[in-house]
């Protein structure tokens, strides 16, 4: 088990990550297409709107078919999107890793996973082509200069240990040597570009976009038009809308302001609403999913779900009231969060969960519980006593979950709520503990724009791709149905992004 | 209770409703907007699409409110749309007849009983308006003509009797009567013209639609275009998308062209597809109600639901493989549903339950057990033993189970699934049994555009209404959440019809 210490990527770091050239578009007017009647103030081969993995691996594998020239737009200031502020998880099936570790796993192991938590409505046809293309993208990802650790994790609803974490542990060390590959294979990529809109020709085929550049996400309205043409393919990877509180409302009028998202103040959805005036097909937009592993003691992302998927395995989850455990700590994201939200008091307040842990175990990952430590996200207790008194637990019951617990383990089998016990092999609960609170956060949209296995995005009226337009990511929907498992987001990403690309260049 | 005989619409009472006049549109251009640039070959002040509940009402209400010229057109060769083939039950609260009847009722526990049904994403500000303005469009239907039976019923999920059927056991009860309001009115009504497109004016106002005159459902592609100016307002009233396969599918991968729909051929999602292409907000539509009330035994909506409808209360479901009850029978839709597509054999494969009545109560509606029994969707069995044997079911279990319920009927109390026994009192089930099979059947679209308690339809990209357009009923979405309570369709189309119309009156 590695101690990695490297630390989580900071603000500073981010900064690395604005490499935007400021140079307006008027002045790289290139050839415009003859046979269209819009004033184009510059010409690529392809465009894709958005810099998170999705558009960072589209732009990647439009150059190695050939594209020659590839922008790469971002309205933020900086690059990555929710790329940079995740965990940096990604579960692929069969890797070299996993072999050297003896996990056995398939492709097809993990699309049953994803099929399970997705509830009968998952695409598995794009989940089959996603985790087809893992090893490709996976292995992308390190050619570009990414690295992992050496040890996979469980995320809930996965049969077996999958999750490969950059040493970052920050998406961050993904999107930066994908955003330095973009600079040594001359892709352009702009900051503050906002897309505004798509542009379609006479035949309906989707030519270019409209942009404003030198946007300020804070100051909506500053900047400059401009008319951008594609003439192989415009590539939207926009991500989801979980910071659009009005969009994530008429869903859910349950996720009002006061409910906390991971997400990147960019995800507002501007790509998807364009799409769908387009006569993009919307799909599964009311599944909105929040992640079980988040601390109501921090704000944004935060420092407690790193910590929380690596210990869920080995720990329990403790109601307040009860004492007892009330869900499988690796049940898929929504059976989680739906149970946490659940924990209330007699009056019906928030009473968040406990997840218990021994110090014994969650020390083997120093790194994340140093950070739950300092950032007073989570604690440490000599004693059962101590855990309940701190967090006013009746005792008995606790004590008594605990010896079940324990014994459960013994057995190999989890009579209370059926975890996969694989993970927890000897891994008896004892004192000292290391503790936090759980909470569910607004995490991702499972929803989005209908899309194939060419990345094509399907019109509503006709069920046919629109000519031109590609879409890949949170921005498309379907994917995972009612539950995308942790750690599928970015092969997902990276899948359809390379798909894009090679559906274009093949066009 | 009554046994009123009249006999359920037939389709040959269904051709009284094809009042469409044939005249094309431009023997009838009037007076055409100055402003618009639009080549309009006729003018109304407010156009329906669609001649259901919503259609009718809008027109109605429009015409009460001093609209001169109002046109409904409606693309089958008949009018109504689901609304002809339909129970013909509607949930109103607080009505003369429950008062008479003794029922406790209020517009409050209405909507308390739908919020919950529809899982905390339902809209609570549209139910309150449409519980609102419940007796007003109850009282609409009676003045135009409708005549209602002297009992109410209690549809699962509801918590007091309070669903208003008209005498014909079919929505055609209500239909017919309002289109001969119409006619009264001077209303125009016009069938086989089929909805194309909103037509937006430069001010980005809809200002009228495309239409193709002399449609034939089966031969798209006839028929011979017109564009009609609506000066007012355009009032969507296209219904849902169940009969759109592909579209269907999209949000839910099983519900393949092998799933029966109750739903009339000419629900496919046109004028949903339009509005999300004019830049609504769609939501919700990955929740596709099926209904818990439909046999397996019949195609279409069939007679099965009136029967179940009836008898729910005082009777039991049994699964097959236990002899055991499975579900409350009164629970919400989706909850039983669920339940019943649940009833499979060890491989997995379809094992209708049977729902099993005392004759002694199925018989208090001769009519709807006529209908079941004379249909071959229903049978008659002297014991418990000839049901058993009949459907394979294990006998003791059966017998314990039936004594089980006859225990929670004295008691009025059923411990075992929590449903609701205000309406079983002293009803013991007892030989001889009738009984049908229940499977679910695609019923209902909640997903529709997001609309406001004006009957505004709201743009994703800002929130604010789109000018001029104006929807309600099915093709409007978020209204009832993940479930909509049975017999609460029709008063929500004929709210928001009424709705729709007043808005635009004073607007």
């Amino acid at each position: 088990m590695t101690t990695d210490t490297t630390k989580r990527t900071t603000l500073k770091a981010l900064g690395a990550l604005s490499l935007g050239a400021t140079l307006p578009f008027t002045s790289q007017a290139a050839s415009c297409s003859a046979t269209d009647s819009t004033r184009w103030d510059a010409s690529y081969d392809i465009i894709c709107v958005g810099s998170g993995f999705t558009g960072l691996a589209a732009a990647i594998e439009a150059k190695r078919r050939g594209a020659q020239s590839v922008l790469v737009i971002e309205k933020m200031p900086y690059c990555g999107g929710n790329g940079v502020i995740n965990a940096g998880q990604a579960c692929f099936a069969n890797t070299p890793l996993q072999n050297k570790l003896g996990i056995e796993d398939s492709a097809e192991l993990m699309v049953s996973d994803q099929l399970k938590a997705g509830r009968g409505i998952a695409d598995r046809a794009l989940l089959e082509h996603n985790a087809k293309l893992g090893p490709y993208a996976f292995q992308m990802t390190k050619e570009c200069g990414a690295v992992y650790l050496d040890f996979c994790q469980q995320p809930g609803g996965h049969s077996a240990p999958r999750s490969h974490q950059v040493v970052e542990r920050s998406g961050a060390g993904i999107i930066r040597p994908m955003l330095a590959e973009c600079e040594k294979q001359g892709i352009i990529v702009k900051t503050r570009v906002k897309f505004d809109d798509l542009v379609f020709n006479e035949q309906g085929r989707v030519s270019g976009i409209r942009v404003m550049e030198g946007h300020y996400h804070d100051r909506p309205g500053l900047g400059k038009p401009a008319t951008l043409q594609a003439t192989k393919g415009v590539v939207m990877a926009t991500g989801g809308f979980t910071q659009n509180i009005r969009l994530r409302m008429a869903q859910d009028p349950t996720l009002t302001e006061e409910v906390v998202s991971t997400n990147a103040p960019g995800a507002t959805g501007d790509g998807l609403i364009a799409m769908m005036k387009g006569g993009a097909n919307p799909v599964h937009l009311a599944h909105i999913q929040s992640g079980p592993w988040a601390s109501p003691d921090e704000g944004g992302f935060g420092y407690a779900p790193n910590y929380a998927i690596f210990n869920f395995p080995h720990s329990i989850a403790i109601d307040l009231m009860t004492g007892r455990r009330f869900m499988s700590e690796l049940a898929d994201r929504k059976t989680r969060a739906d149970a946490e939200l659940q924990r209330r008091d007699a009056d019906g307040n928030p009473l968040p969960a406990i997840l218990l842990t021994a110090k014994a175990h969650s020390s083997q990952n120093q790194h994340s519980l140093d950070n739950v430590l300092e950032a007073k996200v989570g604690w440490e207790f000599d004693s059962l006593e101590a855990v309940a008194s701190h967090f006013n637990i009746p005792l008995a019951p606790l004590k008594a979950q605990v010896k079940e617990w324990n014994d459960y383990v013994t057995q190999g089998k989890d009579a209370q709520f059926g975890k996969p016990m694989n993970l927890t092999q000897g891994k008896q609960m004892s004192a000292p503990y290391s503790v936090i609170r759980l909470w569910p956060k607004v995490h991702y949209c499972m929803g989005g724009v209908q899309i194939n296995t060419q990345a094509e995005v399907i019109a509503a009226a006709t069920g046919a791709p629109i000519p031109g337009l590609y879409a890949g990511g949170e921005v498309a929907g379907g994917v995972h149905g009612v539950s995308r498992l942790g750690g599928c987001s970015i092969p997902d990403c990276l899948a359809m992004g390379i798909t894009a690309a090679r559906s274009i260049m093949k066009a």
